[in-house]
């Protein structure tokens, strides 16, 4: 019920998904029952797999995250959520208020054991692959275990969702010498360097979308800036060359020749590509999609969830942190151990 | 001597203003005498106006900034940077080691009375305007005072060098609401709306480049990543148009009918229009040069090196920042006075 575009694209999203991605034994909407009803029957979507958990309240992006959830206590965020605490559903995938889901979840399902603070990931496109950024905004003010911890998160992610067999890790940073940073970046890289990752230092803003790294490691405040002035950069761009390629007649035929450019950048540039950005390190599956998202990026969000299902991305998690936190209980007690130990 | 490019281009962009830019009286060409007497004759630059100050140092992107500037004393950057200290110049203009330029300029020239930290001022394109950003790189850990004096003098350049009348300042965070931010953006805006500034509060990532604000204020940490961050997106976006612009015969023609458009949209993007940041808030004025500056950039740097001098910026910055501290001062002793008294 939370996304800017009403239930009818939700519901689209989902007629797709079930006719695209195989796998899926059934897809609650979780919301008020006579619009999702319509919506249902606008679309012709039939799919007894589709069923319907009916609730009478929405979570709105005016309502503040944490109140929002803890008094909304029949709002289809929340009510979708206990579905996964259940047992009844795998994952929750939602377009609503982020800082919603984010406290929501994190009450409900509780993080997994071992795990500081979740994380949100995102997809982003570099040059020729895919990298991963997180912590896009769950965790405002970080500590440094919070960033070793998602660094093994991340590593996790890319390696066994995205098929990176050896993620290069990085912490973001205002350039890669040692003495630069700040402390949370410098204390950050230090409890890295003791894990078993590919860590491969700093990193700088213009590292990304250059193929050098895998998995960009930062604080939520950071992340969320930065990806939303990259956002605003890039449809700044589109809007400077679509007015220049509009301005004359000339070059409005030129560009209806090379138009199939556009559409290759535009998708490649387009965040509905990606879909959802999991949140890791709760018990249960997360996703959050783009509150503007469309029926494709609600595909996409739903694929994005079922193969993290598939892939026991929370087992890895579950074992991989654990390890994590022996290593730097270790380092602590005996000082520090081989990466490769 | 300190450029990627090395000292043509520097003679180049110096021949380009002594033609365009009125109201030059010197440049000196501070480095090594044989090289930039070679590129001053194979240039054919043969302007009395230009003085060369031989030196036998460079401060190389491979010195540590504050080592380097205490122990090469007769580099170029500390030797250029002595010639506005000693009122030999109005004015250095450097493309070299931004550490280093920060740091001896801070050295040697000292800050503005009431200046806690200088801060370095990056111009960027809005959909339709310019605004600013600052700190982009001066300063890696600041304190909520610093924040607040950057607003006043961004604000400041922003009036008296960019002809905007009123600019509307706001702290960058990772939302609008109140209750977003890290402590630092949420002590800075306090003391901002304490000021006789046109502070609107928080922006986001998504209000750059949109025309909502004219003056970003954030720390050098923030600052550097999320500069470097777009840039790198920036440059992504142009190799993936140009890749889908040229994958086949039709796609090239095409473009090259409409190649206006492409012309418009790289010049709009192009940071040698801007050509240097200003570092603010010393007794004299400095400008960091993008250090990759082509001519044209060099030219531009000298043009806003100019226009800071001749619209007497640091003595507009003396007065506001002693009022915005003595501001400071009176709520602290009284408590919050109102913004407009």
């Amino acid at each position: 019920m939370g996304g800017d575009h009403g239930c009818e694209v939700v519901v689209d999203g989902v007629r797709l998904a079930l006719d695209g991605i195989s796998g899926i034994s059934e897809i609650h909407l979780v919301g008020d029952r006579p619009q999702i009803e319509a919506a249902l029957a606008k679309r012709h979507v039939n799919d007894p797999r589709v069923k319907i958990l009916h609730t009478t309240e929405v979570l709105t992006m005016e309502d503040s995250p944490l109140e929002g959830v803890r008094k909304k206590k029949d709002c289809s965020m929340v009510r979708a959520i206990e579905l996964v605490r259940d047992g009844k559903a795998d994952a929750i995938i939602s377009p609503g208020n982020t800082g919603g889901l984010v406290a929501g979840s994190t009450f409900r399902l509780r993080r997994i054991e071992g795990v500081e603070r979740p994380a949100i990931v995102t997809l982003m496109p570099s040059r020729t692959t895919t990298f991963i950024f997180l912590d896009a905004g769950a965790n405002h003010e970080c500590k440094p275990l919070y960033l070793a911890q998602f660094a093994v998160m991340g590593s996790v992610y890319s390696r066994e969702v995205l098929g990176c067999r050896k993620p290069r890790v990085g912490v973001l940073s205002n350039g890669t010498e040692e003495g630069k940073g700040t402390e949370l970046t410098r204390e950050s890289a230090k409890l890295c360097r003791q894990l078993n990752l590919n860590f491969i230092g700093y990193v700088e803003g213009h590292d990304l979308f250059d193929d050098r790294v895998d998995v960009v490691v930062t604080d939520g405040f950071v992340g969320n800036v930065v990806l939303k002035s990259i956002e605003s950069m890039g449809k700044a761009i589109l809007k400077n060359l679509k007015a220049g390629l509009t301005a004359t007649p000339t070059r409005k035929f030129g560009a209806w020749i090379a138009r199939g450019a556009f559409t290759d950048l535009k998708q490649r540039m387009d965040p509905d590509v990606y879909g959802g950005a999991p949140l890791l390190g709760l018990n249960g599956i997360v996703i959050k999609a783009h509150g503007s998202s469309r029926e494709r990026a609600i595909m996409n969000a739903i694929r994005v969830a079922t193969e993290t299902i598939q892939h026991h991305l929370n087992d890895v998690i579950t074992c991989e942190i654990a390890e994590a936190n022996q290593r730097l209980a270790n380092v602590k007690d005996n000082g520090p151990v081989p990466a490769a130990a």
